[in-house]
């Protein structure tokens, strides 16, 4: 008898079936919903929300865990209670109106952010965002004491749960020491490289949606089970038996969709992968965003924009978009290897992305640890580019620390996972070399599966069975989570 | 204070907003949803809707209703205090254990019945549908004990609240008077139309959904309130702040899907003009189903297939698909006003349709009030088809007693609202053209508001604040609902 595991199992079961109808809202509002609806929508998913929040801080979960802890339980089931345990206590630790509070002020900040961001108003912002802050703080403050971690762990925890500053550290401090190195080295391998067209189309949007379809199909993206859509910001949604990805269109280039589409694809096939039995279960869910992103960014970095990869799709590139000299396999292999420090983040290079998540891991982390005074954000932000990338947006601020929604929203903790996605990456890339040896001529011109299926056994059907340590030992034949493969990654891609 | 009507209408607002979800959750089923998702979304929609249920019985609602009444409320808070507590008196009688076994059976006969019917199994169908019956008559019998009106009207009343068997069987003995001879007049006449030439396309998707789109635009579709796409069965969904409607594309000719989207936009457009204030409540929704179809039916039936209105958008039909001896607009005109007694109800043309109702009808008010025996039935169907129709399908159940899907879905009272609808919508049509005099030529080339405003004033706008009879008097001087209307107008529309 298993009686209180399994009413904790049904409890998740209902959370999951509502949070489906949530992700499907989502997604409807990105992509289909009509203006005038906005108000009904956020109305009624705000209901769903309230609903959700009161099954998940329900007391009763307390007792079910205490005594569901006694019974005779498998190791998933184990590691399921852990899961559920986890998410229960942070939930149950932050007050009701500190997470209303957090909502309102939030939803105000991101709304008038908006505005702010292109007309450069840091001082407007900075009037709503000190309460963004202050209540980030507060619930920093008390989950750091509940759960004996520092207030920034406390917030990372909620996107990569576990996650250690020393882990971060670690990591960003090796590849600070590189970096700036290795950036100037491509560089200087750049000039040599010459007769680069710039892609100017007009690409049909049709056209490019098309020819994202095939490559989907391609890196194996079932269509009975999700499906692609635009949005104005890219995401991966929905639920794992029917994924909702987007992309969106630009008539001038057609690689940014592409790539993204294949960004989205790696999230995608993680969840369409995930083991079939537990789908309800926390514990049958995608490890943490770290993870994810490792998956997105394998298929992006590693798979789609490699030069064998585009040599394999060159026929279904000239079959959509026709030929042209900017559209010489050459050159568009080119033209994804391009290097250069910049403003903004989302634009950046592969080698350059780094440096702008390091500077804002260094700086929430210490406005969250050591309350570091907001008003020196922008200050801090300058020296920190100039650092690292040599270059400084000034008063700039649309172009320095308001571009991203991140901080507006009050995400503090959320962009180590971009770095780190990118570090397990190439973790996971060596590792399949070892296995695939031919990987080169595989991505060029083999059967795909021999790569998927390592990260079928390794990553995707292991779900949240492991936490991401051992997931990563599991995966690696005892090694954790290590920057040089990164390193040797970048360099093998640049600078051979 | 009226704190408990507050009360109510909060917990009305509620239900509004988990609604709405649902709505959406539905809409993407029929429109987007994967094939493999149909599982999970089936859980997460159930879940819903436990929640909705628990809230729609709660017991407080009971206590609220009744010392509401004695606060002081406005007119329409009266009426919606009337609307709220119909809908909760009738949840509440209703067993739990009922309403589960309801959903099974319709389930199980539903699911069965797509693959009885195309092997004409009538047999196999009845050993379900025998459960379907017996748990319709049991939820019919209950309501009748408790409301003090027949079994029959129990269920109608879910569709056409307080609507009485006597109004029904008024209105189709009426027609049933008259229809035989019309039909036969209408089909002598035909026989001197000749050259008529058959639609054969083909017809591209894309130029068919343009052409709706512009149509949609030209009936005053709000498209910043919501959308058009496609689905394999048209219907109109969403919310009244986004409403989606949704049709589907015959290759071989345009029409069908052209007169369906302009029957969703009658729908459509009663949705999108409910009274702004009162959206979230019982009485700011639509009357009722008949209601809705009479907005449906003008839309389709005297503003869309008319000959005025066929020639007003002569040139779009041109402009998308092009010009042939079939698309002249003579052609275009005489193939609308095509009549001939046939088997299917969602073929048949405006003159033998209400024929397939008053069947119905008068089957499943026996099924419920008399018990009739469902072995009956097929012989039943066919004497009725042949009395009315002088036709009949005989064994061919397909094209007889198995052609819909609300029997097996235990749809039980839902027929009538179809004719109710066609009667309502030709009586607005003869009350509008004493305010616009030159009605014909509105539709041909003038403002189509001037017909727009009298629907808005009459209808769209009263919602649910009068009761139906109350809401035909009120837009119609006095008088109640009068199939004398109907019959003039189709004598004028296929006879002169």
């Amino acid at each position: 008898m298993k009686e209180h595991y399994q009413k904790l199992v049904e409890q998740q079961s209902r959370l999951n079936r509502l949070n489906h109808l949530k992700e499907i809202a989502f997604w409807d509002q990105a992509t289909h919903m009509s203006e005038k609806g906005i108000k009904s929508r956020a109305d009624a998913v705000a209901e769903l929300s309230q609903i959700i929040y009161e099954i998940e801080c329900n007391e009763n979960i307390k007792i079910d865990l205490k005594k569901a802890q006694k019974e005779h339980l498998s190791d998933i089931e184990q590691a399921n209670i852990q899961e559920i345990e986890r998410k229960f206590k942070k939930k149950s630790f932050i007050p009701k109106d500190l997470i209303k509070k957090k909502q309102v002020a939030t939803s105000i900040c991101e709304h008038e952010w908006r505005k702010q961001k292109p007309s450069n108003d840091w001082k407007g912002f900075l009037s709503n965002f000190k309460e963004v802050v202050h209540i980030s703080r507060v619930k920093a403050d008390i989950l750091s004491q509940k759960l004996g971690i520092s207030p920034y762990e406390a917030l990372m925890d909620d996107y990569e749960p576990n996650l250690k500053e020393d882990t971060v550290n670690r990591c960003f401090e090796d590849i600070k020491k590189w970096l700036p190195t290795l950036l100037n080295d491509v560089m200087k391998k750049q000039k040599t490289i010459t007769g680069l067209v710039e892609l100017t189309g007009p690409f049909e949007s049709s056209a490019q949606k098309n020819l994202n379809l095939e490559i989907m199909d391609l890196l194996g993206f079932d269509f009975q089970a999700g499906r692609l859509d635009e949005s104005a910001h890219p995401f991966c949604g929905g639920n794992p038996q029917d994924v909702r990805i987007t992309t969106r269109f630009n008539q001038k280039e057609f690689l940014s969709s592409l790539m993204g589409t294949i960004h989205e694809t790696g999230h995608a096939r993680y969840e369409q992968n995930l083991p079939y039995n537990l789908l309800e279960q926390p514990v049958g869910q995608a490890r943490s965003m770290s993870i994810h992103e490792s998956q997105s960014l394998f298929f992006e970095k590693h798979i789609g924009c490699s030069a064998q990869f585009i040599k394999r799709i060159y026929p279904l590139i000239k079959k959509h978009l026709g030929s042209s000299p900017s559209l010489a396999l050459n050159n568009l292999q080119n033209l994804n290897l391009r290097v250069k420090p910049s403003f903004i983040r989302v634009d950046a290079d592969e080698i350059t992305y780094p440096a702008h998540i390091i500077i804002r891991y260094e700086i929430e982390k210490e406005l969250i640890n050591t309350k570091l005074e907001i008003s020196e954000l922008p200050e801090l932000w300058n020296t920190k580019m100039d650092n690292i990338l040599g270059i400084s947006p000034k008063d700039d601020f649309k172009n320095g620390i308001l571009q991203d929604v991140h901080w507006p929203e009050g995400l503090f903790g959320y962009f180590p996972c971009y770095t780190l996605g990118a570090l397990y990456a190439a973790q996971w890339a060596a590792m399949i070399k070892q296995t695939v040896r031919d990987y080169d001529e595989v991505i060029e011109h083999g059967d795909l599966t021999k790569i998927f299926n390592w990260l079928d056994i390794n990553i995707w059907k292991k779900a949240s069975i492991l936490q991401t340590d051992a997931l990563t030992k599991s995966a690696c034949k005892g090694e954790s989570l290590n920057p040089k493969y990164f390193k040797n990654y970048l360099e093998q891609k640049f600078l051979n």
